[in-house]
């Protein structure tokens, strides 16, 4: 694999509900995220507004079993399949998209 | 509707197929080029490679016609549900997630 890294040593993942398709969230992952995502199954971020890591459901128990990670093709995206134990917002939505843009 | 975008005036989007929902791509926004994808209900988007504005299949016909615009909860990211007029990635596959990554 070939992974393109930001300057701050960040990329992007587009985390999917694998049954029903909907896409939870967006959030961002280091190299160390990425590889505790791998090593666990489950995912992990990097919270750029705290700056630590983050493993997702830790907290509320709305943990995100990992299934499948692709990538794009220019490396610098990653799509988590996932199997979700909650709803994915802290909003208690879930999805984080449970908005339409009105113009 | 309030978006955040980043420090470099971008905000991230994700085009997700309306029919299938396959995740398709991941690319950039400016306001500009977002209100384009408004105004023309076509994706716009800011190359950051080229640093130009790109009209998503202009070149290659693969248009992709929006059908809804949705964000998420901290609105830093958005999610646009398409009718794509053909492949999305530019190596001609479907999607541009189209590698599983091995580790």
């Amino acid at each position: 694999m070939e992974l393109n890294f930001d300057s701050y040593g960040l990329i992007p993942a587009v985390i999917q509900d694998v049954k029903t398709k909907d896409v939870l969230m967006v959030a961002w992952m280091n190299s160390e995220s990425l590889k505790k995502t791998i090593a666990t199954g489950e995912t992990w971020f990097w919270s750029r507004s705290r700056k630590e890591l983050w493993h997702k459901g830790a907290t509320s128990g709305n943990l995100q079993k990992m299934v499948e990670m692709r990538y794009d093709c220019d490396g610098d995206t990653l799509l988590i399949m996932v199997e979700p134990a909650g709803p994915a917002c802290h909003t208690g939505n879930q999805t984080c998209f449970y908005r339409a843009l009105e113009e």
